[in-house]
């Protein structure tokens, strides 16, 4: 067996890595058929430039040839951005007072996957467990299941809003966190202030009895991105053992520089133990630090925006694209996915793609998005979001690809 | 219990990250003594600029505004860079035929860390163990240790040459590689072609025995840097189940921007599956993919070199001091790293630190560094590197600080 066993399964396994693998399917097939006709919407990779401000750090840090500029720093990272991270995350969370974070509160991280990578080596022990709502970002089986922890999805209501009770039931001494992620990737959901206070109410009555308090993980790369003046909920204020992690990977377009930030509350218990642990693991899982050439981008220009009214104007269009072919959506408060659900076939040859939970019947929808393929539109299958029967459209792409779509996904909802 | 208890065990181990400590606690007492006053060599942290070929293509990448720059790309890195790397790699083991790499051998990775951390995740299953010839590089135990891995160190000759009687006995059905580093980190040792090849055949034989190949993992950071014209073997001609692991931290002084590579023998049985499941590894591990500015920088200039005949000066200069300071050491053949025996103590009251093994007296290098402190000299404790009684002196610092720890040294040994 030259590669783990644990690997190959998983490898092997269709959800997990479907998203991912349809990316460089997308690229073969713009190969063959030309970028312009085909309708890729799999992967969460935004295609508007950074802002102007981005290219001007880059510039600037670019000039600077202090020896030293590309050394280590300590795990955690410069002081400096881990002080202009926690100036964000107060301006963000309007916190004041005691309540305030500073630069000892924040580790610089690898994105923010790294972030919770490091966030779940930190403080899942094997058979530990992590709470979440669905639908879930399908990474996040991973991150907590390197580290012998099992994620627990709690299947949220049905305009997919946190169903609080129900976590309060998944609760049990195993809890290592709740993790929730608003606006919602792939549901486009924000949960709102009184969820989350309810939620926090629930995590501090098992804290207290079962002796373990619960961490609530904030995973907000898309906080800056929300729709019709909608707000995300600040955790901070409502529950002491909360952690934020994000990256500029959305607000500033920087994906594939791997920049984010873990921030812990400093009113949790051991909040300095616990950002200790976080940069250990930092260290010991190899990312070491977070790439140092854009700590000090992102220390200069951290407050600027890409324009969201255009992410505002596509999740207008791809709404009226998608209800235009008769398909079912979740409307997006936030981020730049649509949720949509697999249309039940209509032909024959296609009814054994009928499935049965206990809500009734659903589409396979792994089988709808192998038959929008042939009219080279590309969709993310909902179980690996942990929502069988629905798919994800991301519309971080053209406005052309998003109107060109509307021919291809009609009859693709035709001939189902 | 806030942290997972592991976590918390390993944090509390004083050998673990007794170094990363000590580079902290070194800016601590630069800002109480002054620069000048405190004699740091606990990190392997090159102090020498990057050669002008990195400036160049920093400034080219940085001029270059495709909106899609700084974007996700496959996860394996861009192809234009792993065709760059696999030229690299022929050209440094002279590979020719079909032993030649393409880019599709090479998965780009978060600095070497990152991709030690990824073939970990994906050839260790919980029990396997890894060999490992000692001394080596402290931070192995964490990577496989991650993944229920065991580290198994093999005792070196006494000239710190691998001996590889040893690894044969050590190897089992749960072997699933061994790592080499050469030059090595700490002891500076470069093993021969020939102890490569009868490594190699040991390898071969238990594989073809135990049905279980091990792997052989080169992690070779340090390949360019050598003295007197030692040149480090190449080991894909000599065995087919191998990697490098390699960074552009040393040889293009670019530590913190986390930029390295894996590189696998495409004649290892299974290689595609090998870099299927490291490309897995670097996903799901939260790395995503290595940093995408600087991908585009090594593209341009991997050939370039910092001024190594610098670091031969300042391999004389500290030999020499710590010879002078009646110190005993190994003389580096490689990488910038002294290796020294603590000498056992004179003093009646230090006499405690005099410990015992199978090859007699050895003094307590905890303790002789911890009186090396109070001289304001940092050094890094050997048993980390898995051979109590040495201490590792970095000498990638500048030759006022190797000179001006003569006095010092001098004094913490009369002293001692």
């Amino acid at each position: 067996m030259p590669i783990a066993a644990s690997v190959k399964e998983i490898m092997n396994n269709k959800g997990s890595s479907v998203i991912r693998k349809m990316f460089e399917e997308g690229i073969a097939l713009k190969a063959k058929y030309g970028e312009d006709n085909v309708f890729d919407f799999s992967l969460g990779n935004p295609d508007m430039a950074p802002p102007k401000e981005v290219y001007q750090a880059v510039q600037e840090v670019a000039k600077d040839e202090n020896p030293s500029r590309h050394g280590y720093m300590p795990n955690a990272g410069y002081m400096e951005t881990r002080e202009a991270m926690a100036a964000k995350i107060n301006k963000e969370q309007n916190l004041q007072g005691e309540g305030k974070l500073c630069g000892k509160n924040i580790v610089m991280t690898v994105g923010a996957a790294g972030g919770l990578t490091c966030i779940c080596k930190a403080i899942i022990s094997p058979g530990d467990e992590l709470i979440v709502p669905t639908p879930f970002f399908a990474e996040y089986r991973h991150y907590c299941g390197h580290f012998g922890g099992k994620l627990v999805p709690v299947k949220s209501k049905k305009d997919f809003s946190i169903d609080v009770e129900g976590i309060k039931k998944a609760l049990s001494e195993k809890t290592a966190a709740v993790l929730i992620n608003s606006p919602n990737n792939p549901s486009g959901k924000i949960y709102s202030e009184e969820e989350i206070r309810e939620l926090a109410k629930v995590l501090k009555e098992h804290g207290e009895k079962c002796g373990r308090k619960p961490y609530l993980i904030c995973d907000e790369p898309y906080r800056a991105i929300t729709y019709d003046g909608k707000k995300v909920a600040s955790a901070f204020p409502l529950y002491n053992e909360s952690m934020v992690v994000t990256s500029f990977a959305k607000n500033l377009s920087l994906p594939g520089e791997r920049i984010g930030f873990v921030a812990v509350n400093p009113k949790a218990e051991d909040a300095d133990e616990l950002v200790a642990a976080i940069i250990f693991a930092n260290r010991t899982l190899g990312y070491v630090n977070s790439p140092a050439f854009f700590q000090k981008v992102v220390a200069k220009c951290w407050d600027a925006k890409v324009d969201y009214s255009t992410y505002q104007n596509r999740c207008k269009m791809i709404t009226k694209v998608v209800a235009n072919a008769g398909i079912e959506f979740v409307q997006p408060e936030g981020a730049f996915y649509l949720f949509c659900k697999a249309p039940l076939p209509q032909k024959e040859e296609n009814k054994k793609y009928i499935l049965k939970n206990d809500d009734g019947e659903y589409c396979d929808e792994f089988a709808f998005c192998d038959h929008m393929k042939k009219y080279n539109v590309l969709c993310a299958p909902g179980s690996g979001f942990g929502c069988p029967g629905y798919y994800r459209m991301a519309f971080c792409v053209s406005e052309k690809t998003i109107s060109g779509c509307e021919e291809s996904l009609k009859k693709a909802k035709e001939t189902w």
